[in-house]
């Protein structure tokens, strides 16, 4: 056995596809390249100079640079902790190390097609925005069509990066972690579990901080540049519209870290099952699957990286919107400091780096890790962690509002804002309960699939996808709720225009959404918890360890399966609360621009009718060809590993070693060239459906009439993506835990007839839950962010 | 065998859930009463008295009138033609007769059921109608409350039963046409596809001259009897809101014979597949599966008196709408005689009676019946006489417009009228062509589903699925041209209101729509033959008949199988067009009630947008509660058949007899019980969400806020029902074909494992096809009437 790892290690490190086109992004070539005391003394200098320009824009932003670069030392304190520990066994380190060189492999080509897609639609958004034409106000500020041309391309780019950085992260950690976690599990649960929290705690302090401090920077340095609030140029509250640019950049390169991630898992994971278990009846992760190591390698690159930009991306994309929002408002109120209410979503995400930390280290590892201790539910700790960060948030939320939302205008305001923060803390809450209700065995709708399974795989089916579309009801209700009523609160809390009009009421849905992603730091981590847990399950299984280390990965993993599908809710319940707030963004943006009131989006107008349903249909067609591309690559998959049982008889007796790398390299391969239909389809279709109504507003003398569409292109787009995304999701986790709670002998138990038809569901599920689903979430905040910035193309 | 269909005869004949209650309708069992000689007597004053009635109303009624009669003489006389056939050797007639009494059986509970809570929402209409306000109007024509109240809920009565007499005929006629076309079928091809189609066309002809002599009747008598036209009495442009209780009587009734009868058909259906093909491998309708009786019964009930009540409400629905824009528009225009415009849909729709007979008598059977011929093939047959009706209708609806269309003040609006009906028409045909194409084997997207499946059941399901989603796509983009082009064709007819505004936009949509219905005479006629072959073809194979035989009856089923999948393409794409009309109506009907303006549903409101969002997810919980429905209802006729499998080992050698009559049973009254759930989720939620969020406006002072809650609620529920519907559907259609595909000797044939996986997409494609998306058609058009009807509430 030893032997074959070896040699598959070896064949892995050298499989042609990958490794023949080494592409490292120009930045960590670059950075790579410098001495490190020249690279100290340049990021202390950064510092200084970002601090500098801190101090001149405002002290609130001296304390978010100040919090984030904490959570930065406290995550690289983290790391050394991960890495310190042992690697376990030899062949423990090949396998990790087979997984690693896969999955650094696929990201960096990956990467490489995605950032030559970003430069070249860097080089469309620059020529677009240096022919249209300006407003009246940036004219008035002074603000020229190149300076603002650039400002938006600079915005993307560094999104772009940032977003790219994020992904990186997540798997650079993962892939080192995940082994230490197999290794830790063979001495202790608990030690195992803090590995992995650990890890996964990492990259959730990095993608969070970087989200919050790049807007900060960008924020920070457009104030001084610009010359912000002096006499004759620019009012703060017009700042935020122009970071809109890089929640585009952070969320065009997570739409593809999320499209090729989750084709490259989930293909595999399907290949791997559909011939591993249900044809030949050996375990998952068994080391004879051929397309075992491709499907390791998918966790990292599709759960951990794609996630990693995901929620990056969602947060910066919150962050911004929030921002527009509180600018807004701030100006329709004539607040005489409006900094408080445009500043307040950093501080808020700043908060929740320091308590999500809290939180993180509140799992401790045992005193004594020689001696094996009765195992604890891993789930409980998680859990308890989680408590002691929400309470938190609670806390610092309220402080937060006082500090920043307190006016004299209406001085009991903030009050009604820490309520929408509550508001959306408790839809956190009950959004992670409905998602555990419909995917965990041990309620109702888990077991009625699980039974249906025993009248075959029909029966299984159709229980699964009606299970799905059921569990899209209660998640819609407590989203309705808590929109009207943080919507109310905000409405009355005193915040009147000039004309004495309530204005409030958007920006308390912002504060619902900060609310509800006040612990994104915390659930980001139990969410890279799964995936790790994963990963170190199967390097158990390929290694073979004995059966009291594989119980303990079990657990792990099982708990991480339920993590992760609470995070889908928890992703999917913020994007429908975000959308709502980049819709008035978007209305306020195209407002400015065509300097004319754009206050409604009146479906009773065919061609804005005919908008909503083209956005709908948008996310329907997204949905099949992620889906079908899945399917697509399984069926390659499928076809391969089936030949390699053929054509080398021995891998089942152990005798011949299967083919890893032809596996890896035909997913890979796939998963590139298949996220490119649906991701090209989710940027081309909102600019052509909006130039083709403005060519047809212009001939039938409706102005506006391109961006009207195009605005209930986005709601319908954005409604149906959630209902679509929950079913998905729901049903996806549901099919998966079916299976489980039927392999822990329920129904005849693993290979029983109900046993095969559950696999068929898990199998249906996983392009389901892990492709489709999650690229939805971050097609509709792409879809929000793209109708911001391409605007001009419109109008 | 002869002797155990007798015996299974006599048992079905008793099977004692369905005859312990002969609920006879009242209506049926008082002219089942009279002496045949008194009914002509009354059938004669009865049209003396509504030509009479109709005399005094406009000419066009009389045409009309004249029309619909002339069609029912034929009806009747095509009636008589197929009741003249032979009902071939007593086997035969002996399967028949236990169809014909399950079918009557079940048909009789269903519809006591549903007139039962007909009754009683007609009870709640009254008192909500009691008890409303009246608007001011109502007050100048002297329309009392009282009086409002009795005229809408004595329309909601007759048009539930107008409603009931359609699902009825519907399946009066398909349970004694199957067995003459079993017979038939033993002498020529061509005899038996003649007696299926003239079956067909009984019930078609039936089913649209009966939507368009009801509402002409009752036009005809709110005419006289409230005086209209004369002064000081109501307007006549203000009267076809007065029929909008018609078409909700018919959608409530079509909603539960939809789902009552899709649940059974379907039930039954994957039950019987799921032991039979697939456990026991015996073929499809072999009689000695127990659920086999419990399948053909299905498909009467399922599909010839469903899709009767559904098409009846569509056109019933359709013609209100038309008519009340027209009457708005001809209002706003000041158009000198209105009448033309609001009668314009009755003509089109009698018009259509005279192309579709013309249609179904262009299918002869070969002069000498006695000599096989060899088969042409039939789908041939029956596009030819499509191709003719087609032209027909083209030539008849130019005609109708410029009839009824013409008015002074702009000469060429019929032109662009006609250029709208024309858009309809060739909105049908490219509607029925994607539907052929996505689901026929002939083309790419089946043959990729069926490739699929030799990578096994997920692989199936996910390919299916993704197909499924992604023939959304060109529907969606055609419906949009089509509602944009026609809008614009009226917009730029050249009506003008007071202040010189186009105002024909509305109305144009209005005339595509009648002309993608114009002939829908003849589409139902195609659709019906479907289920009246599929049942021919079960008694073929139940009575054993030689293989010739089953041949030609496998060869009209096939081609059934196709005409039903493109007249849901047809239906769906129908309701698009139409649902925008309702809403117009709406909107109308809120404005005229509340007396202020209701132009806009602007969904940039919080409260707009949360219904919006309720709307879509209505739409999610229906679907997955009819799904289920199914799966629960065939999981206990699967325990029973493999019960019977297992205790009467002796059927499986034809040496003991099934008991067909337990599985009819148990269906029967599954579907009775889980067709409430839905029918009141669909009717209960509309009304809750309206009265709730009146309340709510009240409060927080925003008027009009229920009604604008309900418009956006109603708009999505549309457009996430037509995409739903068409996934539903699509996704059903391929996986069916796939494996007939597959059955045709492809990728291994039957029994192989890929036939295996594609019976299981087949099982899954069941409920979707044939219950959950044809109850989504009706569903998105009683969601717009029940608006209608119910304004009352939210305001």
């Amino acid at each position: 056995m030893m032997d074959d790892d070896v040699e598959s290690g070896n064949r892995l490190r050298s499989f042609p596809n990958m490794r023949s086109k080494p592409y490292n992004p120009l930045i960590f070539r670059f950075f790579m390249g410098i001495n490190v005391r020249v690279l100290l003394i340049i990021l202390l200098l950064g510092f200084g100079a970002i601090f500098y320009i801190g101090a001149r824009t405002s002290p609130v932003i001296i304390f978010v640079f100040t919090i984030c670069i904490i959570s930065f030392i406290l995550s690289i304190y983290l790391t050394k902790w991960v890495l310190s520990k042992d690697e376990g066994p030899l062949e423990m380190a090949q396998i990790s190390d087979a997984i690693r060189d896969g999955a650094e492999g696929f990201f960096r080509t990956q990467y490489g097609t995605i950032s030559k897609m970003a430069f070249l639609l860097a080089l469309v958004i620059l020529s677009i925005y240096l022919f249209r034409s300006t407003t009246p106000q940036q004219e008035a500020s002074g603000l020229g069509r190149s300076t603002s041309a650039f400002i938006t391309v600079a915005a993307f780019l560094l999104g772009a990066l940032c977003s790219g950085i994020a992904g990186y992260v997540g798997m650079w950690v993962s892939v080192r972690a995940n082994v230490r976690v197999s290794s830790a599990a063979r001495r202790s649960a608990r030690e195992a579990l803090q590995i992995a929290v650990r890890a996964g705690g990492f990259s959730a302090l990095v993608v969070v901080g970087m989200a919050v401090i790049g807007i900060a920077i960008l924020y920070a340095i457009f104030y001084v540049l610009l010359g912000v609030d002096t006499p004759g140029s620019m009012k703060v509250t017009d700042l935020p519209l122009l970071l809109v640019g890089y929640g585009f950049g952070a969320s065009f390169v997570a739409l593809f870290a999320q499209l090729g991630g989750g084709i490259y898992t989930k293909a595999a994971d399907v290949g791997a099952d559909l011939v591993g278990k249900v044809e030949q009846g050996i375990p998952e992760d068994d080391p004879r699957n051929p397309a075992v190591i491709a499907d390791l390698v998918g966790d990292n690159v599709g759960d951990c990286a794609a996630r990693g930009a995901d929620l990056f991306e969602s947060i910066a994309a919150e962050i911004i919107s929030a921002m527009i929002l509180g600018g807004t408002m701030a100006q329709r109120c004539k607040i005489e400091d409006p900094s408080g209410f445009i500043l307040f979503p950093l501080v808020v995400h700043s908060f929740d780096l320091v308590i999500s930390s809290v939180g993180i280290l509140s799992i401790r590892g045992t005193r004594d890790s020689s001696v094996k201790v009765p195992i604890e539910d891993p789930m409980t700790i998680l859990q308890k962690g989680y408590s002691v960060t929400i309470v938190l948030a609670v806390i610092t939320f309220a402080a937060s509002t006082r500090w920043l939302l307190y006016t004299e205008q209406a001085p009991s305001a903030w009050l009604n804002f820490a309520l929408c923060g509550l508001v959306g803390i408790i839809t956190a809450y009950v959004f992670v309960w409905i998602t555990k209700y419909y995917t965990d065995y041990k309620h109702e709708p888990v077991r009625t699939l699980a039974l249906s399974s025993s009248t075959g795989h029909g029966t299984n089916i159709i229980a699964g996808v009606s299970l799905g579309l059921e569990s899209t009801a209660l998640p819609v209700i407590v989203i309705s709720v808590s929109i009207v009523s943080a919507f109310w609160l905000g409405h009355n809390s005193g915040l009147v225009d000039e004309a004495g009009n309530p204005t409030g009421g958007l920006f308390g849905t912002a504060v619902a959404t900060m609310g509800m992603l006040s612990t994104a730091a915390y659930v980001l981590t139990m969410d890279m918890f799964g995936p790790i847990a994963d990963n170190a399950g199967g390097i158990v299984e390929m290694s073979q360890q004995p059966e009291s280390v594989r119980e303990i990965t079990d657990v792990l993993d099982a708990v991480g399966n339920t993590t992760k599908a609470t995070t889908k809710g928890f992703a999917i319940g913020s994007a429908a609360l975000a959308s709502f707030l980049l819709f008035s963004a978007y209305m306020d943006e195209v407002s400015a621009f065509a300097n004319e009131p754009f206050k409604q989006v009146d479906i009773a107008i065919p061609e804005v009718f005919v908008g909503g349903l083209l956005g709908s249909m948008l996310i329907y067609l997204f949905s099949a060809w992620a889906c079908s591309a899945v399917g697509r690559t399984a069926q390659e998959v499928v076809k391969e590993v089936r030949r390699q049982f053929i054509e080398r008889p021995g891998i089942m007796e152990y005798k011949e070693k299967p083919d890893y790398g032809r596996c890896v390299a035909i997913v890979a391969s796939a998963a590139l060239r298949e996220m490119i239909k649906p991701g090209a389809l989710a940027i081309v279709s909102p600019i052509v459906v909006g130039f083709l109504f403005r060519i047809l507003g212009y001939y039938t003398g409706q102005p506006l009439l391109g961006a009207k569409v195009v605005a209930a292109m986005l709601m319908f787009a954005t409604v149906s993506g959630i209902l679509m995304a929950l079913f998905l999701n729901t049903a996806g986790g549901a099919w998966d835990n079916a299976k489980k709670y039927i392999e822990t002998g329920a129904l005849g138990g693993k290979g029983s007839d109900s046993h095969k038809a559950a696999v068929t569901g898990d199998t249906v599920g996983d392009p389901f839950k892990d492709t489709a689903g999650p690229s939805l979430h971050v097609l509709i905040k792409m879809l929000a962010t793209i109708t911001l910035v391409m605007a001009p193309v419109f109008l």
